[in-house]
């Protein structure tokens, strides 16, 4: 099989990493680039790192240019998803990194995004309970957002065992690549470097109601979700930790249980040896998602752990594996659960 | 008033840190310099940044060689102070950086450190309720944990006003200075560049015990913590994001008002304006701890986060801070509110 | 003395450090603080390490505003020191730490700037032969570029003793605060960190001619200068590698002996024993310059190393030492030449 | 073709990398992996990256284990590799990673070394002249240092055209892996980051006389070399900026066309558009040196710089792209020409 790919938002980060995976991918042949303000120049200049894809120009985005491919990557910033999906036609494989699609809730949409609900696609998480079903075949794919993809997969085995009590707190570290290339004052390398910082404090980060919707799917109850993002010193990585009070008479061995069943087979996913630690070096440019868990006897607590790649498991890694079912191809092709370390 | 202080351990981190702010302390002469596998070696090629002092050999750790100075920094390893404040005698003012002091309860100190207890010593943190009064004269001071003194200072206003269930969860992110100068292999530069990792998960953490004496302290009532440590790509600082449960009725409006109240009149803390939150860039090399809070009316739950210096405030400047309280100098000589950045 | 300084450009980079250090200085009172886009902020927001200050409101830059004080200091872009300065009179000491007035050569700054040459005023490297003295009352102040005062301060030593060929070669590591706080995409932190890279290859890097112009003036004949600065991944901070070959007959003793000599009795350079190499880390946020010197036998070449850091000595602190210079304080006053380290 | 591959040395940084490139070389099988200190240890705790091979075992090195292999990577300390390689008969393909059997003048290897010379072998750099051909059908490999890569790439077309004096400077930075996994405390996290130094300055690492050997081959006359290696925060990347003075005549025009014929239809070397310079960022964990040259009129030098990631490129790709020629297989097999950025 010879898939044919353009890519929408060629120039930023998301688009950059589906164009890294793509390129090392056996059954996809790249098509349309496109970007906006940058088109017109080479892509060589904005993503030195695509050698291959260097001498090629970027277009603008437009229905046009995206027609006659087999599947679409849309890297767009929020809201633009929409439009170019209509154009597209059922048949083409629309594989949307933004947030459009991903809440089931449109109440929820409306409060944490400020505009109206474009509607839900299949969700492009296949490691929770029914996600992997549902993509097999679909022409449309809404990739979670990066930080639900390291929560989710945190926490997804406690709740689905019913071990934890139904109020999650998570504080999660996150690489400067997960803000994307947009010029602020405080994504400055000389403000970024040697510092940790909280941001979207108190509730408001817009990845909160895809945790509370993606956990309590799980559970089969309303989960609610603590979630303080925090912005570390790094290209790349998300460090989740995430815990729940353990329910009455849960013990270690319950929840070291529940993990191994439920990350059993799962091929990107890794629950460490017991007393081994998830990193975020461990992870840089893989596929994978390093998962541990304990329980803090003392202070009644399951802590969950999860270190991810933020641009590839975390959105487009994500993206190509959820492809990769949506077209009947091995889940694995094209993505490695090597990182590149040191 | 000129006192001479020695600083015994002066090759390393904590102990450099302390040379840093006393070499621009006005009231302070600095005598004896001690180490133990660099005995012998000249302080320059050790700590080059300590430029006045590059000639000073350093001498083996000894009561003699420590003798003769009114105020004696220990920055010894964990379990050495007690010998060595004993042979000082009662008149000299003894400031410990190690943990050896500052648990008041022996069986904490035996189930986390491993060895009897020493004692305890007035807890060099004076910005808690009623330590300011105790460091006042004294000559030991039990300098606090740099987890437990951040963690402290964003917690306590909450707890002084009976604001918080009696349950935190905090996760930190500390700076590699932290772990100190052992050569280890997950400290090398190459492991940490670009990584964000946890250890001591689950309640194994050494701090531990001492958040929950000096938080239990303040909320006259026992309170539990959840403590998740991690490291981070830097050299220096803490962000501590610390949350609890608000209790039945507490609105935002009290959450501000205490920490106002709190914080009113301490020269080093800072309640930043509502809506900026603290960076640890913002604090580097100050003596200063940033805080900020907020309600999360959606989970129910008061965020408070503060950053710090880990080796500053952390450690050798809240050292020559009580220092400065015991001596009856203005609690400010010598250190600096302004941090160093970007 | 009570001097009262105004800093107009208080928002960026070299404006801030100028504040930063002003706050630690027993002489000064720090009056006006203006920006540019961001008058009517408070500075709290922009330079949240700056805790005295954080609420004084930005002024815009004018002659009204900064009118009152003894000492103004320009933090503006190239270009706009000129008008400023001429409105502000003849008894105020204005110290401009932009490129306007640093060359004595109108042709060199119209080739490199583009612009009209404002004229010379006296060069804020009292280290280099001669300046110190001119420094002395003068009313108008060039604060050297980060670069040449490195490289001037590396090099001078073997031109003053007429040991090297007139033919430099240098490359140079520098922090991205180097850069401002321009929003520019490769400044962005995913960018910067964990890379090296070049820029302004090929001589037409604006500082080479102020290089040029200190270097000749020390040898006495015409030096010329290959430059190649490179971006590092770090806030602070200047490597710079410096060679020439030594002319016919000198030996790593007169190499040694030079420097010795020429450095002597200057309190802000530091020439590290034999062996001994400069770091950045270890003069992050002080006065010092660290130095050192070899001779490479085998290919004939003096290599001398300079370290500094971007915004103190080779920006504000040199600002503020050829200040108290000017003034006539102690050279030293309110300056360290204590590192923040590690 | 199926290639049977064991690694000594594979708990250490170069040893790692092979292992990462060989888990994607699809004609690769990976057999016995051994330690030294770490024999007896899971992988998956010392390279928690190579997740495929987490739960193997490390064995001891020793002939008996590295026995029947088709291709043995030796990633050892220098001067372990001859031993090793007698014991393996000539049929089996060894890869020396150390420094062994690069350099091919005894007494240069004596002097630099301190050890008695053990031979030379095939040189694993196929962009240079000659080496190509010698490595098709060798069962022995030198693979080349880090720094020598990144340097004669960027100098061998100024060389190969004479177009150069033969007088070469050059300084380099390198991420902290290019110095292993070795408990050194300048290693330390805490000391590297926000730091540049320099080492081994003024001729004397190791890497200088394999430098001068490479440039003196190509250019046909000894090519003197002034080198110095800086210390860079981050893990990876080497960014080498070369220059030579320009023979007489030689124009920018005459300089560009050398690059691009020496360097047209070589895989895994990219000569950049004119205007645009290499970064280590855009060739991090790709086999790519990105390399780009100008003429500085003004001081009569070329200037060449090159980026590459020294345990790819500079070590481990190298080798596996030596070991594709020796055997047969085409030369970018398992290995990509694409980085991983931001």
């Amino acid at each position: 099989m010879t898939v044919r790919a353009a890519v929408a938002g060629a120039s930023g980060y998301a688009g950059g990493e589906v164009l890294r995976l793509l390129l090392g991918h056996p059954e996809v042949e790249i098509g349309a680039l496109t970007g906006h303000s940058n088109a017109g120049q080479r892509l060589g200049g904005l993503q030195p790192h695509l050698v291959p894809l260097a001498d090629r120009e970027l277009q603008p985005t437009s229905a046009e240019v995206l027609a006659g491919h087999d599947v679409v990557f849309l890297a767009l910033p929020h809201g633009q998803s929409a439009a170019v999906a209509e154009e597209l036609g059922p048949e083409v494989l629309v594989v949307d990194c933004g947030a459009d699609f991903r809440l089931g809730d449109a109440a929820d949409w409306e409060a944490f995004y400020g505009s109206p609900h474009a509607g839900t696609w299949p969700y492009g998480l296949p490691e929770l309970p029914g996600k992997r079903a549902a993509l097999q075949g679909t022409r449309r794919i809404a990739v979670p957002g990066c930080y639900p993809t390291a929560v989710s997969l945190a926490l997804f085995p406690a709740y689905a065992d019913r071990l934890a009590e139904p109020e999650a707190v998570i504080v999660a570290a996150t690489g400067t690549s997960g803000a994307g290339k947009a010029l602020k004052p405080h994504l400055l390398g000389s403000e970024v470097m040697g510092s940790m910082s909280p941001y979207g404090v108190g509730g408001g980060h817009r990845h909160t109601p895809e945790m509370i919707q993606n956990l309590s799917a799980v559970a089969g109850e309303r989960i609610s979700v603590s979630f303080t993002p925090t912005l570390a010193p790094m290209s790349r990585g998300i460090l989740a930790t995430c815990s729940a009070k353990a329910k009455p008479g849960v013990d270690a061995a319950a929840v070291r249980a529940a993990y191994e069943k439920a990350l059993a087979g799962e091929p990107f996913l890794r629950l460490l040896p017991e007393g081994q630690w998830p990193s975020t070096a461990a992870v840089y440019g893989s596929n994978t998602a390093q998962i541990q868990v304990t329980l803090d006897a003392a202070a009644g607590r399951i802590i969950a752990i999860s270190a991810l790649d933020n641009l590839t498991k975390g959105t487009a890694g994500g993206a190509v594996q959820s492809m990769n079912i949506a077209l009947g191809l091995p889940e694995e092709t094209g993505l490695s659960r090597v990182g590149v370390a040191p």
